[in-house]
């Protein structure tokens, strides 16, 4: 089919320009001089438009239709391109152009100042910023389209047939179990006195050390870098140049949990299957699925007792003042203490999809127009006293946490929870595979997991879609009772 | 004049696109991981075209022709705009765009191959790729088009007019000075004894030195950053974000010169007047007239005893084991001691052209045909020796030293002669305005030279041509006088 073969150099054409467009957007965040930001705002804003000219040119949705009227003849992989392109295809062209460098050129002049925003922390810096993205957020659920509401048009760009629905479903099946769980153990200890260090942390060797975590799990420095930013995250810049970004701070040991949460990510991309390469295929298939990824390695593998009966002794070696006097369960225990902050990336596991809840409640309110952004701060601080029992001592530490909103990501936060969900459910699918799994992370043989992921996850790349995948690997839709299952084994004991 | 906007929004488009692409070479050479070259050669590649058929679209040249012929009724600035356009527009037109594709993906390609031959010393692995890039050389040069020559066609790239015969001259007019100073200086120091350290350099020292270099001179970091990367360079990825990169050694001061020369180039990209940004004639004008202000900071200034009155002390503080027992006039004379090497970036001001003749003769020949790349490294060590006296140790320390002929850039090499020429020249113009320069510079009063240079050069940008420019500057056409009578004046003494 010819026409494959020019739908094939069109994919491979936009692939290599949402790469220049990751970028523009990594080297915004962790190496841009200050007083750049405007003219990379004008570059991403240009460059954008060039990308969505692209996206819904024409003849690209000719191609489409004429693939899609032989599609019974095509190859797994195939069908899959095809697929995809007309997802992507049907979701630019709902979104003109000028809309497109609107909200490219708003969110990125955004960026920054919500960087001095929360240096400040002076959400009213923020907030107009913050109600221009909700405007345009909401204009791009309209452009978008929706059958329920407009929510659901924003959810569905995250993780494809996502509703608010379904969304609020998954929170009503958790979120009893999780408050009872909570008031069960939040009395363990007082909020803060979970790690007091003899030492703080140098920079020099947290670095050291969350390197040496990513090569550990199998991270290949030779195909990604990990460097420093605000906020830690994960990005492609093409198939074999993965970069994750990590903070440092003295008194925290977050540094550890976001090399392995952004490592997991990481680690989804850098196992997708080389002949992908060029193609919309060829990434996670979903945010849900790759939060799986994430949280498994974080979580279910980075807080395990076996995991760090591998790595303790090294992180002893590492930071001898800090932990040379600590026996290892006795760190286990801390990393896996359960006590309600205000910083949903610090959260325990207990506490961590009631900061979700909150977010979604927030930005469907914002979005629906039943909150002001100006009544946002006071909105978040309350939700955190009732839910959380926890009193939020600053905007810094509270609306202006996340970098998501700064990004326009709004819809995104719901794939979290979802992917905490699907990684107890895949891990659950791994231990039937690997009955010895706890002996296999004691003797440190990631290559394994590694193995089984990419074979069953990582290598499809988004061949499947999300729930395809799911069942595939695990034999059942997404269930909340692994996740539940998970956290009354780990924190009944 | 209507056509005068449309013309200007297609060159903030175009100066967007061009910035784009510094970043992406400039990552590839100081951050991108090992496996990802060829990925983000097939990067370049794609955007080249991008940005290519932008370049030659016919309505271009529409809008120019008008322009043209309304320019009479235009201000200063809109014509030097004008007039840029057309040189670019006539430039990309006479290239095909199947060409520039090719030539930016073997260049990309290339890069990472120099690299890999230089740190093995091997030229046979780079020589396939350096044929491909002499042929399609040659055939840039037809497509062009010249007077009297092919090398006449490349060298006009880089500065505005200039011919293989004026080279010819340049190098007539100095050749013989240059050898007989070269002849009465020499036998002061034996090759690699000039600069015996008794502690090897700290990186991070080096670091930090560097830095504190570029802000002395008046280097803005929140309008740029200095990284690391296998050989200097300075490039713009924007008005405001001026990038160089330095490279340390444990055994060598070159990082202070190198700090200085890219210095020099990044000073006159900051100090662009804003009003230009987002239009062609926002960089420098030349490839010459920007080495003569590297060069001017670099040797002029940064090899001078009033300078170095200033920073000494400090250079002490940073390096006491290096330099905590040497005399300031001391570590003067050394830093300007006369001793041909094989290394053109590390060579005295005295050899440094006949390093370029080299090059130039070389590069000519090979793009004549009359020398094969498999010869090149035989003909590059016998002009060593017979010129310079110098025996070149490795390929890796003779023809694998420069980026250039990676970069595809034949033609590049005597716009450094032109530099130091154009330099000693400028500097005259300064010592006019400031009689008092050596107490200026001793007081550390970098600001004055910087303030003059920016009113004089660097806030025109490309709005003068180089030859008016130094008219301007200097009240006369570039002479080889000046750079003689400063070198007499520094090495008679």
């Amino acid at each position: 089919m010819e026409c494959m073969q020019e739908l094939r150099e069109r994919a491979a054409e936009l692939a290599d320009l949402h790469h220049v467009m990751a970028l523009l957007q990594w080297d915004q965040e962790v190496m841009l001089p200050r007083r750049a930001a405007p003219e990379r705002a004008e570059q991403i804003a240009t460059m954008s438009g060039i990308v969505h000219r692209k996206e819904v040119d024409p003849r690209l949705g000719e191609l489409l239709a004429a693939a899609t009227e032989q599609s019974e003849g095509l190859e797994v992989v195939e069908r899959a391109l095809v697929r995809k392109m007309q997802r992507d295809f049907d979701h630019s062209t709902k979104l003109p152009e000028s809309f497109v460098v609107e909200f490219a050129s708003l969110t990125s002049r955004a960026l920054p100042v919500w960087v001095e925003a929360r240096r400040r922390d002076d959400f009213a810096s923020f907030a107009p910023c913050l109600a221009q993205i909700v405007a345009m957020s909401r204009r791009q659920a309209d452009f978008l389209g929706y059958a329920a509401e407009p929510y659901d048009a924003l959810l569905d760009l995250y993780e494809e047939g996502l509703t608010t629905a379904r969304v609020g479903a998954c929170f009503g099946a958790i979120r009893e179990p999780l408050a009872a769980m909570l008031a069960g153990l939040a009395g363990d200890a007082a909020p803060g006195a979970a790690m007091p260090l003899a030492e703080p942390f140098r920079v020099e060797e947290q670095i050291r050390f969350a390197d040496r975590l990513l090569a550990m799990i199998g991270f290949d420095f030779n195909r990604g870098r990990q460097d420093r930013s605000a906020h830690p995250f994960s990005t492609g810049l093409g198939g074999n140049d993965q970069r994750v970004t990590n903070r440092y701070r003295a008194d925290s040991m977050e540094f550890i949990f976001s090399a392995l949460h952004e490592g997991g990510h990481a680690l989804y991309e850098q196992g997708v299957a080389p002949e992908l390469a060029r193609t919309p295929l060829a990434s996670g298939v979903s945010l849900g699925i790759h939060e799986s990824q994430s949280r498994l390695w974080e979580n279910i593998i980075g807080r395990s007792l076996p995991f760090w009966h591998h790595c303790f002794g090294e992180l002893v070696q590492a930071f001898p003042a800090q932990f040379g006097s600590m026996a290892m369960e006795e760190f286990v225990a801390r990393i896996n203490m359960v006590h309600p902050g205000p910083i949903r990336v610090e959260a325990d596991e207990v506490s961590y999809n009631l900061h979700v809840l909150i977010r979604f409640e927030l930005e469907k309110a914002l979005l629906d127009g039943d909150l002001a952004v100006a009544d946002l701060p006071a909105a978040w601080n309350q939700r955190y006293r009732e839910l959380l029992g926890v009193k939020v001592g600053s905007d810094a530490q509270g609306v202006l946490q996340d970098i998501h909103w700064a990004h326009g990501s709004f819809g995104y936060f719901p794939t979290y929870t979802l992917g905490n969900l699907a990684a107890a459910q895949i891990w659950r699918a791994y231990c039937r595979f690997d009955p010895d799994h706890d002996a296999t992370l004691a003797r440190g043989d990631f290559g394994k997991v590694r193995g089984w992921l990419t074979e069953q996850i990582y290598g499809h790349g988004s061949v499947y879609p999300p729930g395809e995948l799911l069942l595939r690997v695990t034999g059942e839709e997404l269930q909340a009772r692994y996740f539940l299952d998970y956290l009354g084994n780990k924190f009944g004991a």
